[in-house]
């Protein structure tokens, strides 16, 4: 079988028929975690076609020695890899004396499902060995959201046309590697093998970091459905755990391996516990049984989406997208752990390596924010505030003092880990929109008290670095902030950019806002973090308001100029680009990229859409029209931000076409790079375009406002939020605007422009 | 013996004493070469201490995998790398079972001088080993500059204290890498070896790139300086051919080995014909014999001096340092081969890699046209000519079309190795100096011929680069060029580099006037090379013309500007750096030296001193005040042209103070790296900060002029040029231009703006 096609479907990913070119493809979208681990859609079974192997465990990483061509100060010196763990779902199967491998037999039917409503990943197929023996075969998997280490696999054969003798071997294997190591290494060492019929256990660390992970594994063996002892057998191996287990079976008999495997790691335990506890923890599972465990399981998923479902009438394909998007998104990041952060790629491939991004900030935060109680958000803030000391480090490696913090660009544990200098030096907007995210959890939760305990020292770093990073230009009489790249990193060590200079100027005045706020709210707080900081109350806020008096920010016939010198390239809109040079990262070289005018993701916009309530819709409408044309879109967390502010000022079937980029981005391989995994950080982007473009959602003074509009193939838009103690539904259809509260006291929102109580 | 110094000598360069903390400098200092194959000054004995072994053949070298960290399109594969060859010069050196090495034997007395008369390497030294021997030992080393594959070794050992068997171990050893190889894989692979004791061969291929070099060795031994034959002994080893010979001395009793190695490689003889060359030529120089072969190569060096040398008189340390540039400069190159061109470290160490920068373009060209015959830098402007069809390739695969060039950054074969994009892709301005070095020979030779024949293919193609890589600005109504690096690296990505800007429309006016001169002395060429590169008369001399007309050079107040928005940075002078934050490159983060305003090395000074005749004295002055208080100077190139702009304007001390840090860079190990190698190219420039900065020699329309300044220091200064057929001694004392003719015909010179008929 060579051909496979994706259907679309309202509450599930589906893949009917099994094309081998797809495979890596779809280990990718079918890929499922907990937010404490994940995997790629694996087989569990051997296959020998193409696979990339993925299994990733929140938090631990490998600083790989990083290649560049020529070293310069202040280059970090590693970069942390996303790091591949020892696998642990798969099982050998053997009929007779054949190996189970779908690329070596036939593939007569073949249906994968990733049930999104319940967070079940589960394959059927029918297949023929090379001696002609027919089987079918069904596997089910879950990693636990109740019990965040464990997995629970149930792999089932039914003989369709012989009798023998079938061996399961389920196994963890600890002889990994990345794909992506620069030098070829392995960045895991065994450090404790059991591999007992009655006790199976491996321990691995990281060289390096030391993390270690603990995996217990447990089988039952079920024929005809039911549960029967067979003796399992250790088979000896150097770096896997693996017991066989074997029954005779024949014609229309059916047998089931149920493996449940317990993952720890000593980010959570004493490395002498870990043992214990794994093997303690994957007991309890195997006697709860994995019908427990899948109830509990969906439970949690239903209750998740009852906070955070969206519904699309009219547009399955769409309806798919965001939903699938929503999934990714809780299966990466649950939010109770504050020493974990969203990654890029989450648990579905090693690209881009590190777990942190601005991303997180700009994309993530309403998100989890809207659906989620505040806890998640603020831990994704504390994790930024007790990296604090790191960034005001990696400030001094640059030349900066006085307690200036800049944030790095990727990192896992506080330090930079990127290398390449245009970023890591120079797209230091990354730091606007670290204090962006305190404002907008503020803004949406009142959580003032948060700016007091941590937000503020935050702010003040921030706003040190910005006020050391200007300089007073005698020719313009302005501050100016020269060699910068804005978030359109198709351009780099440019002067002015209007984004950067302009969130810099926001950190500096919100960071005194905040200054006054707290003040009035816990004065003795004020003065403490004033101390602990050294803070100049005269001329550190002298000098504050001088720069923010006093910034230069280009513009142009009512356009803001993105950088000083935009307007000297050549302005030919995208349209004027020949298709088959799109993308042009793809096509054109670097050089050719860079002094072109073409826009990778929203910058100008990028600002418009976060200050939306410091400019005119004119303006904003003014700059959609000049920006739009000449940007490509090659990020995939551009579309959202152009489709919000489409939506904004009604240019509805735009904001439709960009929603399509953006939802269904890896569903439908725009880019053709899902086979390297998901764009996890995007997918909170296409919930922002729905809710907030289409939806039309606003805090403003702590009052919710609605503007929506709706596509003109939909009939209707639901989605819900948690909105301080209250759970609303909003539904919007073609003319009408509903909003219920399912949970919580009354309140008022701006409908339209309208105040409601609901 | 822990210390050593180096001492001022007018023809050679001398360390008393050892310091095992300099040998690595001292290594690179008293580097040997012939133009064919060159060697760091290592002992020729064993020595544990640490050293950096270097030995490099003309033209061989590898394309080791390039190492950054995230690719972009236009990224060339690979990095070639100067290869470290086989070493062929060593000797093991036995007292009795004691093997000689000055890291582990007591040195009593040392002295290692490089006589840059002739062209030797000498060393004497009495050491002592540990139990108790004390010998003298004395070697001399050359590589001959009349027989370009032969090397000559004489070592010699006399017993002060003892009797015992001494046993000399001459080897050639193919188990060598680099030191900078990226993932420590080895280059070289031995294809032949014969270890026989009348016959010594080693043949040996680099990886991927295919060169074969063989190596012939064959030593006499003398006692008491009377030739004896003793039976040498074949000692086995994989990847070495070494013959032991032995003899017994007594106290007072002097023993040496004489030892000729022949190398030859695949550029030159068909692969199975390097064994037999070697092995010849050995034997020839071995019955020549050491004092032939010295004299010979003597006498070479005394013919190269009579045309090149420059005299001092009152500073010896300025005496010593510009021989010494000379020496190298001639070691390096010697102009035969235009397969060859000139390493920024010629053969004296590994770094930067790649042999062709515009180093030679834009600071060699001039030395080697007033010291050579024009035959030199015809075949280096040839060396581009060939490389013509790869720098279109190279235009192409970043986008440009129509036979455009751009010429590498870096080369060995055409191709571009170095990986930088902001230097690679932008750093264009190379382009420009490629055509001037065409102009400057036509100019300095009058040789129109080589324009016809082969250089206006070559400015076509560089023009056709420069109109493609302007553009419109509709902002500024004039073509603008983006996204560049000027000579001043320690900017880049910047817009309308004035320098790039200049000399890109200097080459389109110079590319029009070639067409016209080749129309009047070539009509039948001219047509023939239009119809060759399909020009088109009417289009494209049209664009050039407009582009020529309309280029935007940014200026302010007198002064050209380096690119846009220069003048918004903060302006202190280099003096405000604090002295230990000098150099910057070794303290400042590399975006803190990108946004700040100190200058690497002259670019708006660059195209002054290359346009001087286009600009009035005024201007020039007026923009060196402004740049020169700039200007780091942390790139070995700069100072040169800053001290001829210097001496230009009559700042005479300015001018003096630059030569020092230009002529004794190595010598004086300025930037503490001199243990890496050699500035070699920059030598050229010191020679011209000399001839055309003090000298004041320039050539208009045919005519030599001639406007010298003298540092206060110096009593006199002369040097001697060739100049179309004849020979000239020119003597600068304080009230006194002194020109004669050395040779050929009476000629008319401009002394200090007065005509004067030599």
């Amino acid at each position: 079988m060579n051909n496979s096609e994706y259907i679309h479907e309202a509450w599930s990913i589906v893949e009917n028929g099994f094309d081998p070119a797809k495979q890596k493809a779809s280990e990718s979208l079918f890929s499922i975690g907990n937010g404490n681990m994940g995997q790629r859609a694996n087989f569990e079974e051997d296959y020998s076609g193409k696979s990339m192997q993925g299994t990733y465990i929140a938090g631990v990483y490998y600083p790989d020695k990083t290649r560049v061509g020529w070293w310069k100060n202040g280059y970090p010196e590693y970069f942390a890899k996303v790091l591949n763990a020892p696998y642990f779902t798969g099982l050998h199967v053997v009929i007779g004396d054949e190996l189970l491998d779908l690329a070596q037999w036939q593939v007569i039917s073949f249906k994968r499902v990733l049930d999104i409503k319940r967070g079940v990943l589960v394959r059927t197929c029918e297949v023929q060995s090379p001696n002609g023996k027919r089987l079918a075969v069904e596997s089910m998997r879950f990693m636990s959201m109740i019990r965040k280490d464990i997995a629970a696999v149930k792999f089932s054969v039914k003989s369709l046309n012989f009798r023998d003798i079938v061996s399961f071997v389920p196994y963890v294997d600890g002889d990994v590697k990345n794909q992506d190591a620069n030098y070829d290494e392995k960045f895991w060492q065994i450090t404790d093998m059991v591999n007992e019929p009655k006790q199976a256990y491996l321990q691995s660390k990281t060289l390096k970091t030391g993390f270690e992970v603990g995996f217990a594994m447990s089988a039952d063996l079920y024929f005809n459905g039911q549960k029967v002892s067979a003796m399992p057998e250790r088979q000896k191996s150097d770096k896997k755990i693996q017991t066989s287990i074997t029954w005779r079976i024949g014609e229309g008999d059916a047998l089931s391996c149920v493996n449940f495997i317990s993952v720890n790691k000593s980010m959570d335990f004493e490395s002498e516990m870990i043992k214990q506890v794994c093997l303690k923890n994957v007991e309890l599972a195997r006697s709860a049984g994995f019908d427990v465990l899948l109830k509990e399981h969906t439970e949690w998923w239903a209750n998740k989406w009852e906070t955070s479902d969206i519904e699309i009438e009219g547009d399955v394909a769409a309806q798919q997208g965001i939903r699938f998007n929503i999934f990714q998104l809780w299966q990466t990041y649950t939010g109770e752990d504050a020493r974990l952060n969203i990654g890029p790629k989450g648990f579905t491939g090693e690209k881009y390596g590190g777990s942190t991004y601005w991303d997180t900030e700009a994309y993530c935060v309403p998100f989890y924010m809207s659906t989620a109680s505040g806890e998640v958000v603020r831990n994704l803030l504390i994790y930024r505030w007790k990296q604090l000391g790191k960034a005001i480090e990696n400030a001094e490696k640059l030349g900066f003092s006085n307690g200036a913090a800049l944030y790095p660009m990727v990192t896992m544990n506080g330090e930079e880990c990127h290398n390449e200098w245009e970023i890591t030096f120079e797209e230091i907007h990354r730091n606007g929109a670290i204090a962006y995210a305190i404002y907008n959890y503020v803004n949406y939760t009142s959580d003032v008290d948060y700016l007091a305990e941590y937000g503020l020292e935050v702010l003040i770093a921030i706003s040190r670095f910005w006020a050391q990073r200007v300089n007073w230009s005698d020719d313009k009489g302005k501050y100016v902030m020269l060699g910068v790249t804005g978030p359109n990193e198709y351009e780099n060590n440019v002067n002015n950019n209007w984004y950067t200079n302009y969130i810099a100027t926001w950190c500096l005045r919100y960071t005194l806002e905040t200054i006054d706020l707290v003040k009035r709210i816990n004065a003795g707080r004020l003065a403490a973090v004033l101390e602990m900081t050294a803070f100049d109350a005269l001329i550190e806020v002298e000098l504050w308001k001088k720069i923010i008096d006093n910034i230069y920010l280009p513009q142009s016939k009512g356009i803001f100029i993105q950088q000083d010198g935009f307007l000297d390239k050549d302005l030919t809109p995208v349209s004027g680009i020949p298709v088959k040079q799109r993308p042009i990262n793809q096509h054109w070289s670097w050089d050719r990229i860079l002094r072109s005018c073409y826009i990778k993701q929203a910058d100008v916009l990028q600002g418009l859409f976060f200050f939306e309530h410091e400019f005119d819709l004119e303006t904003i409408h003014r700059n959609y029209e000049f920006y739009e044309p000449l940007t490509v879109h090659e990020s995939s967390l551009s579309p959202c931000v152009h489709s919000i502010l489409a939506s904004l000022i009604g240019k509805t079937d735009d904001a439709y076409q960009l929603y399509l980029r953006t939802s269904r981005l890896d569903l439908d391989d725009y880019n053709h790079e899902v086979h390297e995994g998901l764009h996890i950080t995007s997918m909170a982007g296409t919930w922002m375009s729905l809710v907030m473009g289409f939806g039309g959602l606003r805090v403003n003074h702590g009052r919710i406002s609605l503007n929506p509009v709706l596509p003109e193939k939909w009939q209707s838009l639901s989605f819900k939020i948690l909105f301080r103690n209250r759970l609303l539904k909003i539904k919007v259809t073609d003319n009408e605007v509903d909003v219920r509260r399912e949970r919580g006291e009354v309140l008022t929102v701006m409908i339209n422009g309208n105040e409601v109580a609901i």
